[in-house]
């Protein structure tokens, strides 16, 4: 049997740590090609570049692997791998990350990695985001790879168990700390947002964007139940938005 | 009873003639709120402004009616609306859009339309995206406004029938050969991308997404097929993304 094709994109930009630990580790089981946005684009969801032309450059970031930098979105990374870099290969699977920060709960919608990672899953592709609940830049990525290695080579071996989307959040704890992996559904929560208000050096107000994450769910199949609990979080997504249950309700009025 | 507050937003910014049909519409039921992208967002999804400051600005767009205008993305619109425009007053009700151009199917994960549409939801908003399937500027919106009126009288007086958020997508068809609303689910297709490819002034390349909707799915119960054959489709849609099927699998295996 050939080697799987495997590709990796992330939305933190090819030169964050995060996507270097996961070609490491996905590096074991077959082919890797990396298409990164060339930029942070942290908060860009499932966004897509439709007013401007983009830009794909070859990368000399991982030793033998094959990888671009593209100047647009997540989402445009897929696309545009799928067109110039895999050139009709489709790849065995998608993996997007490792995210420095979470996306756990309501944060998969406005999530760049799971925006790639959902975009991948369209085409047809099974895909799996991944992100790990430490935001800083030098975070220490190791306790991340035996549970990347470990879902990464079950997706391999038996697909995503009927889903086409997995959302993978890793708890900032030492790895002795972390008690295996949890399967739970998207937490609802939301952001209570706050700007900060300051006045540019012409006297104009200006407002910049912050918040907190304020969680109304009490129930413990919950993925931040998962995450508080020490668990790593595993929720089957999808990008079929249909409310079932009131379309339902609907049809039987 | 108070007259209700109605927020309206879209993607194809504050200046697009979608918006204004739909505030023509959204005026005869209560005291309407105007934030809006101050240029074309189209594509931009869920998408959210984290990395550069936005500016807001009052506008007067509409007649006696408080409008702004918006540097950020649809679903920046609608945090910065809920913080400096309602002032702590919740919405009754948001309607986003006339999209210039189908939300159906797919598109709904791409549109910064259904993105303002979400963001109200997820801060507990009955929220309603609006698209009509012709992309002309200069399109004519009257054919629209009486499903937009029908619509929007039901949700102010019975709610959204259990749901949060509808996609709503009218037809380019003549007045007289829409043949009325029909409730349905999100179709199965996705975008087959082509790409411009040319060379700038200075011999490098730039690739310009396109593309063509390829509709997978044989159903006479998705909005693709309302809509060809002459409804309004409207499509109950959320924001929890978990794969309910999937999830159920893996905790009986």
């Amino acid at each position: 049997m050939s080697k799987p094709l495997i590709l990796v994109c992330n939305d933190d930009g090819i030169t964050a740590p995060g996507i270097r630990a996961l070609v490491e580790v996905v590096q074991e089981f077959g082919e890797v090609m990396v298409v990164a946005p060339d930029s942070p684009q942290s908060g860009q969801g499932h966004s897509i570049t439709l007013a401007d032309p983009l830009r794909l450059k070859p990368v000399k970031s991982f030793d033998g692997i094959e990888a671009f930098k593209c100047s647009g979105t997540p989402a445009d990374c897929i696309k545009i791998a799928k067109h110039f870099v895999l050139k009709g290969r489709k790849a065995d699977l998608c993996v997007s990350g490792i995210n420095h920060g979470s996306n756990s709960s309501i944060n998969i919608v406005y999530s760049g990695t799971m925006g790639a990672a959902m975009e991948a899953a369209i085409e047809g592709i099974p895909s799996i985001g991944f992100s790990f609940l430490d935001y800083a830049h030098e975070a220490d990525m190791e306790v991340c790879k035996p549970y990347v290695r470990e879902i990464v080579k079950d997706a391999l071996e038996n697909g995503l168990g009927g889903s086409q989307l997995l959302n993978v959040n890793i708890p900032a704890l030492p790895a002795a700390e972390i008690k295996g992996i949890k399967y739970c559904r998207q937490a609802n929560g939301k952001w209570v947002e706050t700007y900060l208000e300051k006045e540019d050096p012409y006297g104009k107000p200006y407002y910049w964007l912050t918040g907190e994450y304020v969680y109304k769910d009490a129930g413990e199949e919950t993925d931040i139940w998962a995450l508080e609990n020490g668990y790593v979080s595993v929720v089957p997504s999808k990008f079929d938005l249909t409310d079932y249950e009131a379309l339902k309700k609907r049809m039987d009025t």
